[in-house]
């Protein structure tokens, strides 16, 4: 009798995530994963670039909450498709989430997708969702030191949006510290500092996405 | 045969809790769970309640973290016995780890301690750690629906200091809304409007934790 030896087996949450990344490729949605500690800005974040973006780039809403729909409804007020996903008391979205949550999006129709996460700067790190790229929304009134603390989240990366950067006269932040702290981490990790009420830095910031969808 | 009826078993979690409060109790320790967002402001919080109470309550700390160990010592610098907790990646303490750090901390000259959880408004709400009370530092750039999005939260503390109201005028924060989405969650829970900047509410706070302390 031969014996199978099965090699290099995915979880299955990364399983998923595989499958959804086929999907989203087959439809050529540029996907990308928000997550930040609650309140730093993912929800004004997707609304700022939604306005930037609007009858140029055909944007889908993937938003991920424990248990309310408040951000869901912000965003369906925009006139783009958005699905709620709610967690149940769950940290994080898993890859098998988002599959549900795809099936109910009209992907054709779709050219780039924010997947916002549960607002947590521990638990979502540690979930691929299929998504392409992985942006931290970290914001100014949190402290320079956050990633050092959460070291994994910062690790997984690939763009941080430095967001309220309109209250640095405020509070104690150091900026210069801040980008060490990121580079002693994860070298490749861009930082762009931003505004979501005064608007600096959005430019910047749909100009990467523009980059990344022209790339692939 | 007679067959053995267990009744009311606890959790693993809940029975390490009720052992750490009875070693609370006998010590005559009032012991405080403090949970935040990231950067909310809990270790800044501690480090305001100690120089008010220098010399008048023995204080200690636990102070838990995914891996770093800056606000224990940021905390150690004030001369109080702290003890740092790295959950090597986990979203929140439980009474084992607390259990741990009680072994390791002279609670007989102690009479007040304060448990710093990880930075997580999700996690750490599930899990009791033997402590007498809980009490949520909130700040006001997080925004004022942070009750309606984390809920469970919300419900299980006793007391919320709304941190950081120096920055009230620069940013979009609701104090009506705030307390009336806790009411909706939490009749019971106390709402302190505190900065650990300018030291406004620090004084109500401290004479909370006087009141609790006295009522033992």
């Amino acid at each position: 009798m031969e014996i199978k030896v099965l090699k290099n087996i995915l979880s299955a949450n990364d399983q998923i995530a595989e499958r959804n990344r086929g999907l989203l490729d087959k439809n050529n949605v540029f996907t990308v994963n928000i997550m930040s500690s609650p309140g730093a800005g993912k929800t004004s974040l997707i609304l700022e670039t939604l306005k930037r973006l609007k009858g140029k780039t055909r944007i889908g809403v993937i938003e991920g909450d424990v248990s309310s729909s408040m951000d869901a409804e912000a965003v369906g007020k925009e006139g783009v498709p958005v699905i709620q996903i709610n967690t149940g008391g769950g940290c994080h979205l898993d890859a098998n989430m988002v599959q549900n949550a795809l099936d109910n999006i009209p992907l054709p129709d779709i050219d780039l997708l924010f997947i916002e996460n549960v607002g947590n700067l521990i638990c979502p790190a540690g979930f691929a969702l299929g998504g392409h790229k992985r942006a931290i929304v970290s914001s100014v009134p949190e402290g320079d030191d956050k990633p050092f603390k959460y070291p994994l989240m910062f690790h997984e990366a690939d763009i941080v949006l430095l967001n309220k950067i309109d209250l640095l006269p405020y509070v104690k932040f150091d900026l210069k510290a801040f980008s060490q702290a990121i580079r002693s981490i994860n070298e490749k990790l861009e930082i762009i500092p931003i505004s979501c009420t005064t608007g600096q830095g959005i430019g910047e910031w749909v100009s990467w996405l523009r980059a990344q969808m022209n790339q692939r």
